[in-house]
């Protein structure tokens, strides 16, 4: 049993209706003293790679106890499942869809939720996030087990694409996995094994600039840096790199070791 | 005497001004002990019909004691009240304009706010939210009566197209009442009352297929759906069903009873 | 020493991104009980002027004690310092770029933050928000001297074109500062300093009328109205002054004090 009052949601409910505010109706008649933060409600609509990406690059930066309910979720109503994790100190709670790919670890400890003693009533089939995700998030932050939720599970869904791969000794494949507020392309490719000296080819063009700062690149010249969640980044002063280049996420990116850039400014 | 610290925000406001967060300031300088909540700020611009349906959609879900401050108010600075309404073991605070059509009741004890001894002063002609409307709500959460506000009144404001009627045996006219964030077209006829066989117009397009869910409907073409607020909606897959009709919030809608349609798939 | 559980965030990061989630996540890991309260993140890119202009139009609002966290940060990584700075009872902190210049006064007591010991580590070239300042803000909310984030100092940079002046005995020259979600244009004139009559000049236009509050204003014709923060604005019944006039923040507004207009309506 673990209590935690820190409940953190992250959907594609956007903030303009009704759905964002009834899960925290919900969560609040449950536990009325639980602090509920909003990480986001615009991720793309239905698009459940850039939710992984945008838990993984901050969940780690939230106290041990937190509770994530993240739901983007095309497949509610249909045989999805439902799940909820334990992993690293957190517990994460949402649709067995993928979204989750980056963030749980081979020693996670995963039930699918199948106990509606601790949803809302009656079930909808357009809206989980109400009725069963911000529920059951609620009465895990007041002591359930996970374990109550449902049997034990060892195969959650994993998105195929969301992890670059090295195709050759000098080659990486990877992809966009979100655009920011600013037009930044983020991918999933790490800093660490992009290595010092690389070219980056996206959209059939290649970028060889790096900088380590966004201040000071010149107007219109594509650079790529190291993004704060340590993947690298596409972007271009006074500008949105994501519209100059047409990309979107899912867009191939690819990074050849073996033909250096300038060194970094 | 009632304390509550959840205080629950719906504005028209937006979120990229200083008005919200005037709004949370002037609570939290009376209250410091409050739990806001944003609903939402993003209701379209004085669409007072559209905000009482979201208020409407989610406030149930939320804890007995609850304080709703609502704040659509084109009518700002004017001759219109302001209300204060104790209805159902939840409490609401806003413009007498009719926002609050969905959720008073005939039982509701209702106020004209107009002690100024509960306002932020100077009191502007522009800005209610933060002058009255969010310190009202404040002392009322920690301990002000509701009679202490102004005189009962029982004649709120009500919108005069905001519930559905049945002109015939047959035939439910009704009306959008909201547009969300993924363009579904949200009406204010109940699921319950059009039953399990009907035919809906709009625009000039009848709508026959109903599905009980949004996924794996067939691309591009429209459906009707029970919404999880228990009215029908109007969707689309894999686009916005408001784009495609071109509606708007206060479009007519009709549904047939006599005209069945095929079952539920 | 001093403790205050509240916290408000005012950035340009967005709400799609993991940017406000990872601050908030700090924040919380440090001070648990923290009262996180997002006034907008919805600032304008980069726009350090407006940003300045929502902090001084709400901070006031706020209880004493109140730590503010501002990040409009186009120099993140470069040479700028980072400030925090206690003023009129409430701290401030953020990039020294002219972000506070409205909400700093004479006896403000202001220190350039470097003292690593309070950081986020490894503390990013790109990202401040999340590696300096709010840890910074967390640790004083918990009980850290100011004192103890570095050395004071009395330079801190403000923006050269924040205030209105008076160019003339009957002329104001001042500037849009921010044009909220409405499109209304706010200025930096002041309704005090304007006094009660004069005649407007923004974009090639004169704006004469002027109205107590919005409701019952021509349809299309435009007016100056003095907003909720003291400031005056013009504004348009029915659409966006902003985008009827073509101006953005730094368009130049000129107040003619000898040209009366018509009497308030």
């Amino acid at each position: 049993m673990n209590e935690s009052r820190i409940i953190a949601l992250l959907t594609d409910f956007g903030t303009r209706d009704y759905y964002v505010g009834a899960m925290k109706g919900v969560i609040l008649g449950i536990n009325p003293l639980a602090e509920i933060v909003d990480i986001t409600h615009e991720i793309e609509p239905q698009n459940v790679m850039s939710a992984a990406f945008v838990l993984s690059a901050c969940y780690h930066d939230f106290p041990a106890g937190t509770i994530f309910v993240c739901v983007v979720d095309p497949g509610v109503g249909s045989e999805r499942r439902a799940i909820a994790a334990a992993s690293n100190g957190h517990t994460f709670v949402g649709p067995d869809n993928g979204i989750f790919s980056l963030v749980l670890a081979g020693d996670s400890k995963m039930v699918s939720i199948e106990n509606d003693l601790f949803f809302r009533k009656p079930v909808s089939s357009t809206f989980h996030g109400r009725d069963i995700f911000a529920p059951v998030a609620a009465h895990l932050s007041v002591g359930t087990d996970l374990e109550d939720l449902g049997p034990v599970i060892n195969d959650p869904v994993s998105l195929a694409d969301i992890h670059s791969r090295r195709s050759s000794e000098n080659t990486i494949e990877g992809s966009v996995v979100h655009i920011d507020r600013f037009g930044n392309i983020l991918t999933n490719i790490t800093a660490r094994d992009a290595g010092s000296g690389f070219k980056l080819e996206i959209a059939g063009r290649s970028v060889t600039e790096r900088r380590p700062f966004y201040a000071g690149a010149e107007p219109g010249k594509l650079f790529v840096i190291t993004g704060s969640a340590g993947f690298i980044e596409v972007s271009i002063n006074g500008g949105s790199a994501a519209n100059v280049l047409g990309v979107a996420v899912g867009t191939a990116v690819t990074v050849r070791l073996d033909e250096i850039t300038s060194a970094d400014t």
